[in-house]
């Protein structure tokens, strides 16, 4: 390592080093396993704001008693293409594995299956459960609620969350379309990230405590919805606030800033198989085809190429999967701070 | 009638019109009945880019037998939780109506259903489905393909349709919450509405044919994904072409500028009932309360009330249903135009 940006660790590495610190936060090594596999998939598609960045806030939660590292995940309802869980607020990641996978492994009896998730945690990123349904060749869904970032249109107070929700769709040769977004304009990790580097964000970002447009990250009081007028973006919120939050019986918007400190969070997925529909291969083939129509289309002066939703994420997997994940300083320090509190080296 | 814009019409007689207008364009008078009833809903709504306006292009349309007037609506296959329709161009109104209705029936006996229809016509608005489900307390969901209307980001030739999608949940007390999202910045519709007045569209919502932002309505190309960049816009398209087009066997993206001048768009719809989850009374409850902290939340300065999704459209419905709807002088030509055309006097 010459420089600190060139700090280069293998996906295995990292992937060990996690369950390690985690299995030391007193969960169980399975779940450390699941939890440090999702952080690393995350942190090997580039998507670094909800990668291995999440480990210190995890850790930090399990320590301070706001995440259950032994909960009690149960069953509270099921149905022929329906369960309903009680995370016990396990590691979001275990909680939405598990439930994913309930839906995965009803939906190859039934087609389709969902599930609700109440009383849960943050569950890293919403693509990583679409994409586990799409491996199987079902069309994932994964949506997740949260507390309050986003004002609504007009307003300037956030009273909901950025509640991200993701599609994974299974491909023939393309690599699967994967779509997860965030009703907010940026992810508000990704307005931290910003104020860590002490860089001004974009006007359009964020409103301050006035409500007006702010470029300083540290002034972001309120993220703002995505298109025009913020309209498509806070209406979503509330749709997805509702599937993952009031109708799992979990904490919704307002609950959030009432009452312990807790978050509490909802997820809702299902697992849909297109093959109630036609044969998979001619469904695959037929995605390849439509995905091509984009990626082929016309390019602008001076593009180069046409990437299609969760490309540059499977582009960045491939690459990092084999010449290994350079990691930020500021996210090595933090790492090498964890793994000096839990006793676990951390190296390449 | 003093001046153009005085122009009322009573929902009722626009309903009884636009029934007979199709109905002389061969159209069995209950079809008829439905498709009149869910334009004039629309138009209610306010929504008037997806109204009554669209019945000159219907009728056009079965007159070039682009449309089936009397189609062979049928199952083509069938399970606990999901139909595939073939809607043998019928419109898509009737198709949708039928298809939804389908879903809400069996969601009565399994808790979820979703339909598929392929060789579908336009179906005017997504709302209108998933309000469907919502009035019988289901969280109703409808998306629907269409042909070219958007780039992909970083080109400028249109490659899939501004793919819309509906949510609607039921509310307590509060308006049912209905998001009905196109995935580009503007509907095509708007735009064409413009050019007809006209006035310029504001940069940002279409690009021109060499690929530049343009304020000319007569120029607009293709039209701009939602979202910074467009990349969550296009990205949803893929999804809804997907969902909507390549998994019922329709047409999608590339398949539209192919072979004959029939659009055949296919459609997706799913019924829902929360009450798998949670009671019913306490889901509804719990909405209005998310609702409500939006609605209650502080204002910008100089900002009166503020909205949530689908309120400015129900309380536009509430305005229109007691005082009657007033039509543009542009629709009002329209629709003497094609009362002419079929012997039906255009009358308030």
């Amino acid at each position: 390592m010459t420089t600190e940006q060139q700090f280069i660790i293998k996906a295995e590495a990292l992937r060990d080093f996690c369950a390690q610190v985690l299995e030391k936060a007193n969960v169980p090594s399975e779940d450390a396993k699941v939890t440090a596999g999702l952080m690393v998939e995350t942190e090997l598609r580039g998507v670094d704001t909800h990668g291995v960045a999440r480990l210190a806030g995890a850790t930090r939660s399990l320590e301070e008693g706001k995440f259950n590292p032994r909960p009690n995940l149960r069953i509270l309802k099921e149905g022929p293409v329906h369960v309903l869980f009680d995370a016990d607020l396990a590691l979001g990641y275990v909680a939405s594995a598990k439930a994913m996978q309930w839906c995965i492994e009803r939906a190859k009896e039934t087609g389709f299956a969902m599930a609700g998730v109440r009383n849960s945690t943050h569950f890293g990123a919403a693509a990583s459960y679409a994409m586990m349904a799409a491996q199987e060749n079902f069309i994932g869904f994964a949506a997740t609620n949260g507390p309050p970032h986003l004002a609504p249109p007009g307003g300037y107070v956030a009273t909901h969350g950025n509640n991200p929700s993701a599609y994974a769709i299974p491909a023939g040769a393309e690599p699967m379309l994967v779509l997860d977004i965030a009703t907010s304009v940026k992810a508000f990790n990704l307005v931290n990230k910003y104020a860590r580097e002490g860089r001004s964000i974009p006007l359009g970002w964020a409103l301050d405590e006035e409500g007006n447009p702010t470029t300083d990250p540290n002034h972001a009081f309120s993220l703002m919805p995505f298109g025009e007028n913020g309209f498509k973006g806070f209406g979503m919120t509330l749709i997805m606030d509702v599937l993952a939050g009031v109708m799992t019986g979990s904490r919704f918007g307002p609950r959030f800033t009432q009452g312990i400190g807790v978050r509490q969070v909802g997820h809702f997925f299902y697992a849909l198989d297109p093959e109630l529909f036609m044969p998979l291969a001619e469904f695959k083939a037929n995605v390849d085809e439509t995905l091509r129509a984009a990626k082929d289309a016309p390019r602008k002066e001076g593009v180069t190429r046409l990437f299609v939703a969760g490309e540059p994420e499977h582009d960045q997997f491939q690459r990092r999967s084999k010449e290994g994940i350079p990691l930020s300083p500021w996210i090595r320090e933090q790492l090498e701070t964890v793994g000096r509190e839990f006793g676990v080296p951390f190296e390449r």
